[in-house]
Parts: structure tokens; C-alpha cells; sequence
């Protein structure tokens, strides 16, 4: 068994605070947005953290991310729920990327995708209290992560995508035991419904940054990143943004891994990628403003950042600038060709998200932003067999005499 | 950057052997089946091996693969070609399964099934004996794992599959830089134009057990349960049958670990799980034959063991009956209850292979073949997700009053 899913290990949570106000909020209690409506961020004693445990000690550790018990908020083991959330592998695209290139293959996650960090952490949470019913507004992915976790510890979930979600995710999430809706809308049109049934008082509201423990999931792949490249970040990384959890966690992560002095002050450069169709970041980001207007008419084949308003704007836009970096949009025919090049060459099907990284990797090399020369990690954050490929015609008789030349 | 893939290791094999006479062939040489036209095994010399390694130190290292690498036929470090093959999880299932029932999720592999794991290690040794281009008949999972690890290191493939294997199947094949057809037929149809071709010197036959490698990457399977179980290995493992590699994979691990002194004599009852729709080895296990007949109108959901003919049929019935196992068949109703149940309950989505080796335990429990008392293992050999789910037809306008109690 693994040890990390049954030893008792301290945790250090002191609080959370507002991430605009830095108000104070107590810990262990349930809670959604601030009072000012913005993201909650959970703060540890990491004082008590270095104490507890050294870099060491953690690289001995069995490596799936409950490895870092004492630096996420589940204070009791038993509220654990797990369905094997192993390290993600690091992989060299040498043809499709550059000799330094490293894609962080996310879709080995349980569910496909990197929404299981973020989903197993706060359904965890909510296992602990209290919470017997949960609803999200989601593109696929983040409820088919939900819908698992949740199911496996008896919490009932309700789960509302727009209309023209894959069949697959909403499948996917049909089968794990989530009752699931698609709504003639987008994401927030989704999350406009979650709200008014949360208000009510119907179930507990688990968009995207609107609870405070999905990021404490996803600040893993930013600790996970730090030990797998032995406490050297790269030079830059490639971030498909949607909602923005995952980069604004991993800045958060490196935030702490600095105070706890695992890792030095230097930080890779934060790129984060939006679809052309959908790039409300990336406006927002070159007309120099701290919050994203949403955007209107949204569409691109990367649905997982088909993400019109993003309540922690702000923090991925500051995020992006304290990091040196820049917010980068690229077209559906680049994502596209990228995906068909990652797989024609190097013979990994990245979903067109981790796509988009790509293409933006490529365009920031033309562009001067980065050097071939330069350590880059690109996040493909779901398993690319979730999305439509194109059709294979070949079609062989075998009752025909076959003219192998042509094969 | 993962020592395993980098050190180099000293390796120990001494040659090769058919199955059926004992005949020693020559190693480091490109083979195919045996003069009798039966699998060839790969011997190490395993007293080098236990010099050179101890359990201790391979569980020091990271827990890809590829740490096995004194178990293992690949010479030359460079030879190795890696997407990523890391140490699969073994998840309980209580609620569908019972308290003493682990899943070893093996869609977390590249490409999605543990068909990366003999794929992975027949492409290096392809690699490594300088073979350029190479065909294989396969159900899909197969096709889609050499697809991807000949692309990546430049190999040309052609790949046959049925008729009616899934479209994502072909797709992603087709996607990973193979070329692939559809035939009118059953995979030992397509392996008949396989045959033809190589016959004729147009490529390299890689249909399973015909090249004497892949076995050893399925191997892998064993050794890994063992090092993740303490070295103590399960009463029983349920495993989904189509060629058997894994099967007899497994045993041949189990049968090296003991000469190394790394267990015992125990030994897993083997469970060979078939569907009832294409039962050849069970029919043949039932009737005390040491052979299979093919099985005519081969039909099941699950595709993966929809295999009529098996050359390593002896093989898997000698692991079996040695074992004190059995050949089980499951219609593919229970097949699909059970894929069901173990997502609702344990929010797990198996694929109907795995989906059938959770119908053949619960029905060896009710024949009384196993108790709950035992400690099993199931093995989920691809993610569920490249598999058909049922519609989830719900549909809400966001425009209309939304009634919530009906959510
Ligand atoms: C595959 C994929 N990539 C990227 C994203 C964007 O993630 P985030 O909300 O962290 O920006 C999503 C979100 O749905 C996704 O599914
Ligand atoms: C999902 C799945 N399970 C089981 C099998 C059977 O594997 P084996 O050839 O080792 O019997 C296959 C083979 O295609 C498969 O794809």
C-alpha cells in the first residue's frame, strides 16, 4: 500500500486570505469567494513545514502528489480520496519541439486530465466538511474529474455543460455516476445556473477558483515540476489557459518552495497560452489592464480554454507580468497543425490544448521570446484520445488479391 | 532526466529458446517464431543478474519500467525509446469490487494501454537488430502503442485491424504517423496479410508472440506487481486473454523472480479471462486440450480479447492449469454491468476488458473458486475512455425557468 495515502502526517494550515484584499478567512470552515467576490488563497506555516519535513525527505516518498500532504490542506487521512495520482511524466518532443522542449504529459491522470489534481484535493475537502452535494459548470474535463472523486466517496454531484461539449465528457461523466446537463450556452452561462442553485442553498458551487482547494491540487504540478527537474525550474513555461488554476497555482507553488528555501528566487517566465477565438487574457494582458473584460463570441477547437471570463483574471495576469513573461494567443489551424506534427514525429497525441502550447512555443521562438537554447516545459493537460481525430479511409478486401507496393 | 533511461546497465541475456522443443537460438538476432513455428523465450543468465542488482537498490530507483533494465533484452542505452512508461497504480475497489480487489490501471500507459509495455520493448530491439519498417495485424490498442514508439524513432509501420475496431482506434493509429487499413475480417485475417508480406521480405512480422520481445516488456506486468506488493504476490490474478502475452508474461516474471531469490514458490492462481462470445482457451482448458481450436464467429464488446486463435495457446493453459487457476468465460452483459458498476460505485471507468475480469471474479466468487478473503488483482489493461459509454441525453434551456427539484 502506498504510504502516502495511509500515514498521518502534520499539516500546516494557518489560514486563507482574500487574493485581492488579503482579508483573513478561517481555516477548516467551507468556504467560496471572498466577501469582495474574489479568489480565497489557503496560507501554511511553512516555518512548520521545514521543520517537518526536508526536500530529502519528500524525494524518498512514493511519488504520486500526496507526497506533499504537508504542504495541501486535507488535515485528516480518512478524508483521502484516491484513485492513483501518480507524477506525470516529463516528455522530449525533440522533432515536433527542440532539443530542450519538455511536455508535461497530464492526461496519465485518473479521469485524462490535470482536473483530477485540482478535483481530488476538493473533494476531499468537502469530504471533510461536510459537503453531500456538489455542482460545476464545466468544458469536460473538470467534470469527468469531479464526477470520479466524487462518486467514490458517496458525494451526489450535478454537473452542467454547454451544448456543444464532446459526447466523450459527457459521457464520461454520465458513467461516473454524476446526473449531468447540457445547456445552450458557454461555460459561464453554466456557471450562472450553479450560482443561482447554490444560492438557494441547492448545493455546494465548485467552479473553477470559486472554492479555494482546487488550487491547492493544482499548486502540485508546480511541486512535482520543482522536484522532477532536482530543484531547477525551466526557463519558461507554456501554460493552455483557460480559468487560469493551473498557472496561477504554480506560481503559488514556487512562491512557497522559495520561503521553505527548496528553490532560489529565479522563476521561469509564465507564458500563458489562449486560443485566438477566445483570448480574453491576452487582450487584457497587451492593453495593460489588471482585469479581463469577457469576451464575446468565444469559440475554438481547444475547449478547455474556451473560458470567456475568468474570476482570477487578475491573478494569472500578474502571474504572467511578475514573471517576465506574456500572454500569447494562437489560431485553431496552428493548434491543429501542432498536434498533427507532436504526433507525426514524435508519436504523442497531445490534446489541442497542450496543441496550443505548442504552436505558441513555436511562435515565441519567431518571435524572439524565448531561445531555442532554453529549458521549456509545455503543459498538455488532457490525454489527446479524448478529442475527434481526423477519419482514417483505408479500407483493405481481403478476399482480393492485395497489391502490397500499395500498402 | 530519469537515470533509467540514461545509465547504462549491464544486461544478461544468453540466448533465446522455442517454448515447445527447448531449441536454443542465437541472441541479439533479429527472429520470428521458432523452426516449429511456436514462440521463442528470452534466457538470462540470472545469477549475473542477482550480482549485479539487488531488490533493494531497483527500489532506489525511479519506478518506470525501464528499471528492470538487468531483467530486460535491450543492450544499448541509446536503443531505448520512451514516451513515458511509468509504474501503473493498483486501486481498490471496494464498492464494486470487495475489500481485498485491486485494479492495476493499466490505460494509464502511453497511448493508453499496456500494450505500450511490449511494444515499447520490441521497437527497441527492432531498433537495436537495425529493422526499418514493420506491420502488425492488431484490434487497435496494439497498432496505436507501435504506431506511436516506431514513429518516434523513425521506423515505418503498416497496421491491419478489423473491420469494426473502434474508429478512435484507427484514428489514433493513423494520427501517430502509421498507415493503417480496415480489413474485412478478424485480426488472424489481418495477421494472414501480415504473414504474406513478411514472407515476401516486405516488412518485419510484429503480431503478437511471432517476435520474441514483446513478452518481455509485458513481463514487466509481473515484476512490477511484486516489487508494488512487498514482494509478496496476490492469491489470485484475473487477467483478460486475447494472444496471452500478459499472461504468460506474468508467469515467465514470477518464474525469474523466484530464481533470483526475490520471492518464493507461491504463486497467483492464474484466472484466464475470456468472453463467452470468444471462449477458445476456456473451451480448451474445459476439454483438458493443450491446444486451442480457433473459435468460429469470435463476437464481444470486448475487442481486445476477441482473438479466435492464439499461437501461444499452450502457454497460457500450461501458466493456468500450473498456476491452479482457470479459463473463465463472461457474457458480455456482465461485461457491460460491471463496467457500469465499478464507475458508479468506485468512479472508475474500466475498459470492457478490465470491465470483464470484475465479472469473472464475482462469478469465481460465487462458484466459490476464490473468497473475499483473498487478495486479487484485476487487470484494466486501457483506459476506458477509447471505448463506447451509453448517450447522456439531458438537455436544459437556459433562456426557460429552470426547475432545480428536477436536476
Ligand atoms: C485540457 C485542458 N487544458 C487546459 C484547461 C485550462 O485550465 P485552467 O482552468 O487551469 O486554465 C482545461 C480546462 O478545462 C483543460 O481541460
Ligand atoms: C484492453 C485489452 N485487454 C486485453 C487484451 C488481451 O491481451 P493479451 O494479448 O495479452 O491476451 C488486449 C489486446 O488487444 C487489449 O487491448
Amino acid at each position: 500500500m502506498n504510504e502516502n495515502l495511509v500515514a498521518d502526517r502534520p499539516t500546516f494550515v494557518t489560514h486563507l486570505e482574500c487574493s485581492m484584499t488579503g482579508e483573513r478567512y478561517e481555516a477548516d470552515r467551507l468556504h467560496g469567494l471572498s466577501r469582495v467576490g474574489r479568489p480565497l488563497l489557503v496560507r501554511y506555516n511553512l516555518d512548520g513545514v521545514r521543520d517537518a519535513v526536508s526536500r530529502d525527505e519528500l524525494a524518498r516518498r512514493a511519488t504520486d502528489m500526496w507526497r506533499w500532504r504537508e504542504l495541501l490542506p486535507v488535515r485528516r487521512t480518512e478524508s483521502i480520496v484516491s484513485l492513483g495520482e501518480i507524477e506525470t511524466p516529463l516528455l522530449p518532443v525533440p522533432a515536433s519541439g527542440g532539443a530542450n522542449v519538455l511536455v508535461k504529459d497530464e492526461g496519465r491522470l485518473p479521469t485524462g486530465s490535470f482536473k483530477a489534481r485540482g478535483l481530488v484535493m476538493a473533494v476531499a475537502m468537502a469530504r471533510e466538511l461536510g459537503v453531500t452535494r456538489i455542482a460545476m459548470p464545466t468544458n469536460g474535463n473538470a467534470g469527468a474529474a469531479l464526477a470520479a472523486y466524487a462518486t467514490r466517496c458517496g458525494i451526489e454531484t450535478i454537473v452542467f455543460c454547454p451544448e456543444d461539449t464532446p459526447e466523450v465528457n459527457v459521457r464520461e461523466i454520465a458513467m461516473q455516476g454524476a446526473r449531468v446537463w447540457r445547456v445552450n450556452g458557454l461555460i459561464d452561462d453554466c456557471g450562472a445556473i450553479v450560482g443561482k442553485g447554490a444560492a438557494e442553498g441547492r448545493w455546494f458551487d465548485f467552479s473553477t477558483l470559486k472554492e479555494p482547494y482546487r488550487i491547492e491540487g493544482k499548486k502540485t504540478m508546480g511541486l512535482e515540476l520543482a522536484a522532477q527537474m532536482g530543484w531547477r525550474l525551466p526557463d519558461a513555461i507554456f501554460y493552455p489557459t483557460g480559468g487560469g488554476t493551473g498557472l496561477i497555482g504554480m506560481w503559488k507553488a514556487f512562491d512557497e518552495l522559495e520561503r521553505l528555501g527548496w528553490i532560489g528566487p529565479e522563476r521561469p517566465r509564465m507564458y500563458a497560452v489562449q486560443a485566438s477565438g477566445c483570448a480574453p487574457i491576452v487582450r487584457a494582458f497587451e492593453q495593460g489592464e489588471e482585469h479581463a473584460e469577457r469576451w464575446e463570441d468565444a469559440a475554438t477547437v481547444a475547449a478547455g480554454i474556451r473560458v470567456p471570463r475568468a474570476v482570477g483574471d487578475f491573478l494569472i495576469l500578474r502571474a504572467v507580468r511578475e514573471s517576465g513573461g506574456k500572454a500569447l494567443a494562437v489560431g485553431d489551424p496552428a493548434i491543429l497543425k501542432a498536434v498533427d506534427e507532436c504526433a507525426k514525429k514524435d508519436g504523442l497525441l497531445l490534446c489541442p490544448e497542450g496543441g496550443a502550447t505548442l504552436a505558441a512555443y513555436h511562435q515565441a521562438l519567431r518571435d524572439g521570446l524565448v531561445d531555442e537554447e532554453e529549458r521549456v516545459v509545455l503543459f498538455n493537460c488532457a490525454t489527446g484520445l479524448k478529442y475527434p481525430m481526423p477519419e482514417a479511409p483505408n479500407w483493405l478486401d481481403r478476399h482480393q488479391p492485395i497489391d502490397f507496393d500499395k500498402l
